[in-house]
């Protein structure tokens, strides 16, 4: 029998976009990214803006997942994969994904 | 009058230490680490492992300020600039900051 794997995960990206600064494009491209976060088994869905200056990069989303396949599931919803072809890969210039586990 | 800047900060670090995976030297850095979360204004302290094979990091530390005052209160607190000095410099090999603020 598969084993559950229970331990929560946090995911996110950080990226930049295409799009000039607080352009209509780039509320577009975020009004969209919103919907990810009814896609069933995302917790705390956000919206961000990476403020740091020791990186390149402007925005970030993060969410939460109770466990590994409920990540599978989002990362297979036809709702997620279908940002990814029609905004995603058209309109981000440069990202990097990080996914975290809480160390107990 | 200085205006008092209330924007949340969700402040965090990936990064990769010098110890072997497991290893005391990895835990007694995170018992040091940890004493970061004591330092007034830091709220929500974690610490995390890093397990997207998209980068190359392996562990990170997340926390947030309730304004940008209280992210420089903890950047200059003498509890923080010693562990940079005395754990930091010595034991990460690379590492990446992130600043978050809430996209309202």
């Amino acid at each position: 029998m598969a084993q559950l794997n229970s331990t929560r995960i946090r995911h996110s990206v950080i990226f930049k976009l295409k799009h000039a600064k607080g352009s209509a494009e780039e509320r577009d491209f975020f009004n969209a990214a919103k919907k990810l976060g009814a896609i069933p088994g995302v917790e705390k869905f956000e919206c961000l803006k990476q403020v740091s200056r020791e990186n390149k990069f402007e925005f970030g989303i993060s969410m939460e997942f109770a466990n590994q396949q409920l990540y599978d599931q989002y990362n297979n919803h036809p709702e997620h994969t279908a940002f990814v072809q029609q905004r995603w890969m058209k309109e981000v210039v440069d990202f990097m994904e990080i996914d975290f586990e809480v160390i107990s």
